[in-house]
């Protein structure tokens, strides 16, 4: 990534004309300005010039220079003036769909999915492949993903796209350098850089490459693309075959002192309970994962195929849910109050104000919330004064790939003077 | 506390002069360099003038302004020249034994500890009244413990020191405010203003008042005063008749996003097991509080009395384990497994290298730590890659208190220049 200081001098200014190599300090206060515009831009939708300015404090010949920036690197668009109720007409700016867009690819235990979101945070592209993945080596698992998004790219680039970030989403412990280092569930998938084989096996240029935990991914797409605005902090529980978990603190990702936290799934929830994949005992995912439920309720597991999806046993046990079949109205409360005990030992460490379930959680809501409510109200000791609320996920099943495909796109708002700067050097 | 605005201006400059008033932002600067250099004195002492320009960055000639600025305020003393190897001899700084002091209070389940500490983090005073609280008013524990504080504040006038700030630790809920909110072994403490009240019952003047969690107090203890300077990412455990945890992230206190996390006695170990002192049910405290330790081992309550110190009921337990009594080591390891259950969650959460077992598990540990290592190897899914180390506090059971009394200390070498601000408006 290229330091601040070559990168405004590359930006052509208002007129045209290049701007005069600033001192570093005005080059890094004009970069932090770029991005509180552009930041406002994303966030607000729709402001003309004057109402940036009004917004950001700054005056309205800078936000000028800077929109002009902005729209001249391809980030910003400008509608056609709307007549405000007094004074003169101002263009609304928005971000440019037709500006980069990210590729997101979520590898899972039984499914693998794709999509392209543009800048606006749109999904332009999506395709699923169903299928179990544990009995298949992580190549062939990887090629399959990599064809797929091969595919929605050439899409992609044939409507005007400029796919220029990947980010991947897996369902295991990733380190900082994106290594996957062991999934629970796909017990061949261990020490393996995903987001760099798989870069690899696209072969075209990608400007950010991005590998991290599915449920975190989960977490940042509910806060970047979700229906509520107002989520600031909250934990985002993604209900698969394992369970995860992404915290989120203060708008950003909270993964624990050494990079690794968040694990829900493997909290005790009953100590002498049943073997789970990790080693120990009793773990949530023993008695809440998408497998256990569906054992619970005498469900087939078919081995070797797609459990979720169409026609799969998750679809089975929803509609059996709806039908009001006892056993699995049993089976979900049950897998709720577990939920509930587990979310209760997050609650009573960090203190969060919501819970949002995702994943096939999303799906069996409406007999999950009760259990997990009346867990959280008996067990959270600070209950009664600062209380928990638990909400569904707005995303469903596309929470962790939107969240992968946004990764890139959310870099280029939070510094577009970075992405200048490459755009700039390399062409 | 004022601005530091006007801080600087009252601060006599190295030859004795008053400063010229300076614009804001040089003001800003200095009030910045102040706390560089203290915190740089308090860390590594007994550094020369010459020593702190190397380490800060700062010009001599800067270090020697402000080293005078802090000697003159009282905060930094100097010592006689030692001969270094090489060059002229550097006078070695160090804090001011003599400068302020804070006084620190905890006030637990049965018993209240109290103390003076002085800048250097000695303790100067310190006073234990042992006895069961739960059976008295909060007015009456209160008035006995500012009394013994009032006696100990005496005492540390007559040695010459001035007592500037109060901090007191509770067992319970306290927000944002030091309101305790709620103490589940103290029944009748609801909403008291613990710190306020105590500081009125003083009526003595205090430039700063504090109230917190008897844990989070602890854990900063033994970050202040512990004998492991590399000690910056760890979870205190305080074990008493209530079971707490004090989490420090990067060096400072992390109390969840609302304030009030860190609750490791209530996270649940067993959901069917005995009903807990908060309304639910398995709770940690449960099984390895103190009192669940001693009735498990078939050893008086001694309800109205003191149970820890000396005679009392915890020191017989320890007695009977150090002479290898079958019944007292399978109760002390039976908790420790339970410890290692609940901790396992905060680890799956928050993924630290180091939990610190105080208060009288500290005095337990011999037996407590193979119980508990075993269950985090077990049930931490990220174990293999990023361990956890259990250690011992170093401070037992005075970490609380003393981090209470550390408090306004602490505030006083983070920013000086308001401290001096304060000092010199009033006087």
């Amino acid at each position: 990534m290229p330091k601040g200081k070559s990168v405004f001098a590359r930006v052509p200014s208002q007129t045209g004309r290049q701007l005069p190599r600033a001192p570093a300090r005005q080059q890094l206060l004009k970069r932090h300005n770029l991005a509180l515009v552009l930041r406002q831009i994303a966030a607000s939708r729709k402001l003309s010039r004057a109402q940036l300015a009004l917004c950001t404090g700054l005056t309205k010949a800078t936000v000028s220079t800077l929109v002009d920036a902005l729209m001249e690197g391809g980030l910003v668009v400008e509608s056609d003036p709307e007549r405000g109720l007094i004074g003169r007409p101002g263009s609304p700016l928005s971000l440019n769909p037709q500006g980069p867009a990210g590729l997101g690819i979520e590898i899972n235990v039984d499914y693998v999915s794709t999509c392209v979101v543009d800048l606006t945070g749109a999904v332009r592209q999506r395709r699923l492949l169903a299928g179990d993945n544990r009995l298949l080596r992580p190549e062939v698992v990887l090629q399959r993903a990599a064809r797929a998004a091969s595919h929605l790219w050439t899409e992609a680039e044939a409507s005007g796209l400029n796919v220029s970030g990947l980010g991947v989403g897996v369902p295991g412990l990733v380190d900082f350098d994106g290594v996957l280092h062991r999934a629970p569930n796909l017990l061949k998938w261990q020490g393996i850089p995903v987001a760099e084989l798989l870069s690899d096996m696209l072969g075209r240029p990608l400007r950010s490459v991005y590998c991290d935990n599915e449920a975190n991914l989960a977490a940042l797409g509910e806060l970047w693309f979700g229906q509520r605005d107002d989520l600031r902090d909250f934990v985002f529980v993604s209900g698969e075959i394992g369970v995860g978990a992404g915290i989120v603190i203060g708008g950003e990702l909270f993964r624990g002192v050494r990079g690794l936290g968040g694990e829900l799934g493997h909290v005790t929830v009953d100590p002498m309970g049943p073997a789970c994949s990790c080693g120990a005992r009793g773990c949530l995912e023993t008695v809440a994962g998408q497998e256990a439920l569906l054992e619970a309720t005498g469900l087939p597991l078919k081995a070797g195929t797609a459990i979720s999806g169409p026609g799969g046993s998750v679809a089975e046990l929803l509609d059996r849910a709806l039908a009001g079949e006892q056993a699995a109205v049993i089976a979900i409360e049950k897998a709720g109050r577990a939920l509930g005990i587990a979310l209760s030992a997050f609650l009573n460490v960090l203190d969060l104000p919501t819970v949002v379930l995702g994943g096939f959680y999303a799906e069996l809501a409406p007999w999950l919330v009760s259990p997990v409510t009346s867990e959280l109200a008996d067990r959270v000791v600070n209950h009664s004064w600062s209380s928990t609320e638990v909400v569904v996920s707005s995303l469903g099943a596309d929470a962790t790939v939107r969240g992968a495909a946004g990764i890139s796109l959310r870099r280029i708002i939070d510094d577009p003077a970075a992405w200048f700067g490459d755009v700039l050097t390399k062409t």
